[in-house]
């Protein structure tokens, strides 16, 4: 594992460590890792004035927070002041650069994080896989010899944390885009219950669906930057007694049709997080069947919003020069009816609300994706291979959005290849604090 | 004017009418009006019972409110136990008997209230005019010659009050169907805020934009019920001081193409406000211009809303037992996309806030229609005529829905044949105490 953001805040706080050093560290380890899929931009000349006030601040002995100095990158959907945010398009490059910092990258700089550029990702947010025509695909750092995918649609923040560039990268979760590259690459990835931080200067792909949070080595370090970025002192969540926890286990949907090694690292976690007393239990929800029905008869609600938003590129010279990929899933809401989309609300209501009354304050595991990281090539070579692998990828944590949860994924064994599996805790909307607490205690015990 | 539910309270209240004998009162008035349209139900056992129990209260000198004993009707959207709930539709007369009141219905219970019967309406509440080919369309109590238009969608609930049957009706409005109405029958409506009572059992034709209130002879009654209706021993509203009053006069679309006799009974209020030191100003609200076109390019929402609600009924069987002129209103929101809609919540969203913005903590004032009542036959023999008026009536009041203000519409004089105009105050949303505390005052100084 790279060395996680509260070590480097440590070694920052004490001196050991100097932000401007750091800052130069970053960018040869960039120049090293050698992908030129894996930024879209970089922001020295912001990274090193951001590293010296750090600098000022830490030898008064007047951190802006418990992450003062910490360098992190940004996926391309968050305004950057003065610079153009891409959203992974090629259509966009000649848009205007961003006039203002979006809302959460000032909350980034009033706790001294360190903004060292612009990650890729998938065009406009919309696919679970990561592949990007425009910008290239970044490689998933944990197959040296296969290019894997590395998940998406945050691809460029989940291997910049694996690759050890930056211990930190914000990406956004629409449908899993958080948490798929965090299982695909190995590390924890948080997705915040739906208002939790501030939307504002994040290009949208659906709003009523849209969230942020942290990729990261640890879960302690999801917690630190969520807790930096809010504002607070010291973060107020602390781990929970394995023994205290109830973790419920699904009997639909998240075990269908799993890879064995998938099943295996799920199990044997399970098991040992009963030996060490936690409360592990199978509960009925036939609402998660409904949930996958619900998405099929209506069409996705991201596409009908994200239909919205892109009507006149898709209805103008910008569409050939878009993913067709994306293009074909934004189009899947073009054909839907008003009185579809209103269905489609009262049925997520209604389904949130029964799958909440049934989960209570259990906290629900599964796998995240059914599947490790597969090789590029098939995917690229055949759309078809492509939809197939999009849509499995996507089919748990699409769930969660669906149902308005927060979730988490940590890390949770490997495969014969070495190629990482992760383990997914949800909550209900607003039970980020105990989602949290919860993941510490996980860690540890997967951990061992 | 008919006794208004105050001084029929104050009598229940002193003994000096005794509820039972009141309600026999109010069936004798009903056979003696001779309108068979009026009522869709009767519901004289549930009356006499309730009579009963209100009697037994108040010789104890325990009365359940302010209004116990005092007899209402209810548009036919709200369930009442034990009866079919018709919605002014042919189609639902073989439907199952409700199985429990309405939760407004409950309430009213609780304060002593008694239940006369289910009064006629639009079908599915879905026009301003108040025709039924069902039921029959209820005759404006105000000419005693020509038929004309009781107004809609609570055509009985106006024309009941306005003939001195009962002094209470309760109705619904998701486009003026409270307020238009009261303004033909020349007696006051009150459209609650959204969320303001509760919609528990009440036939919906647009979630998101229905609302209910009390049809009555005076604003100081539409008080007592709103305040008996929500629990309260006493209500919580008093007349403002007119002097202290912020009127504001809209720039755009309220005045268009209004009857003269309309803008000469608006202008003289206005000015006998103003003599009185009220603050009566002009505002730019180009918004209301803005809000006209969002509804004609999208599409109604209430017509998508009701889509959803009715789709079976018209892809089946029912269409052809239902009024075309609904079923018409309906198929406005069978062809809108799904892209329509989240514009229009979006552009909706967007002029809230900027209409809020500009109104602050003024009231907005104008006439709530720009006719009087007009005859009946024209719209009957002539769907377009019907369309044309239909529109023109719904005009003001329907601005207020979309943009989620509650409001008041107060009888305003007459034109030369002795019809009835209204004069609306509009509030912002919540705004329910304020809206009422102005309507106490203004009509003080209408009725001089």
């Amino acid at each position: 594992m790279a060395e996680t953001a509260k070590a480097l805040a440590d070694d920052l706080r004490s001196g050991r460590k100097d932000p401007l050093d750091l800052v130069a560290e970053v960018y040869d380890r960039i120049d090293a890792h050698g992908d030129a899929a894996l930024f879209i931009r970089l922001t020295r000349d912001r990274a090193e004035a951001e590293a010296r006030a750090a600098r000022e601040r830490l030898r008064a002995g007047n951190p802006a927070s418990l992450l003062d100095g910490v360098p992190l990158a940004w996926k391309d959907l968050f305004d950057l002041k003065g610079t153009v945010t891409t959203a992974g398009s090629a259509v966009l490059r000649g848009a205007p650069p961003a006039a203002a910092d979006a809302a959460l990258v000032r909350a980034g700089m009033r706790a001294g994080l360190v903004t060292v550029g612009a990650v890729n990702m998938t065009e406009f947010a919309y696919s679970g896989i990561g592949l990007n025509p425009h910008h290239g695909t970044p490689r998933n750092p944990r197959d040296a010899k296969v290019a894997r995918s590395p998940g998406g649609s945050s691809s460029g923040s989940g291997a910049v944390v694996a690759a050890g560039i930056v211990p930190l990268s914000i990406g956004t979760d629409t449908g899993g885009s958080i948490r798929i590259p965090a299982a695909f690459n190995g590390v924890v990835g948080y997705k915040t219950s739906t208002g939790h931080h501030p939307m504002g200067g994040v290009f949208p792909l659906s709003p009523t669906l849209d969230t942020l949070g942290p990729l990261a080595n640890t879960v302690e370090d999801c917690v630190l930057v969520d807790a930096a970025l809010r504002g607070l002192a010291a973060p107020q969540v602390r781990a929970a007694d394995v023994a205290a926890l109830d973790l419920a286990v699904p009997d639909a949907v998240m075990f269908d049709d799993l890879d064995p090694a998938v099943a295996e690292a799920f199990d044997a976690t399970v098991a040992r997080l009963a030996a060490k007393g936690a409360r592990v239990r199978r509960i009925a929800l036939p609402e998660l069947r409904e949930t996958v029905a619900a998405m099929g008869r209506y069409g996705p609600l991201a596409s009908a919003e994200a239909m919205d938003i892109h009507w006149d590129r898709l209805h103008g010279p910008d569409e050939a020069l878009m993913d067709a990929r994306v293009v074909r899933r934004i189009r899947m809401g073009e054909k839907m009816t008003a009185v579809d989309l209103i269905r489609l609300h009262a049925e997520r209501a209604r389904l949130i609300a029964t799958v909440n009354d049934r989960l209570g304050d259990a906290l629900l595991i599964c796998p995240t994706t059914p599947s490790v990281a597969m090789p590029i090539g098939p995917l690229e070579a055949d759309v078809e291979v492509f939809f197939h692998h999009n849509f499995r990828t996507l089919r748990h944590t699409a769930i969660g959005n669906f149902l308005d949860w927060c979730g988490l994924s940590i890390p949770n064994g490997a495969d014969a290849a070495g190629m990482p599996t992760g383990l997914m805790i949800c909550a209900r909307h607003g039970r980020d604090a105990a989602l949290l607490a919860a993941g510490l205690a996980l860690e540890t015990t997967i951990r061992g």
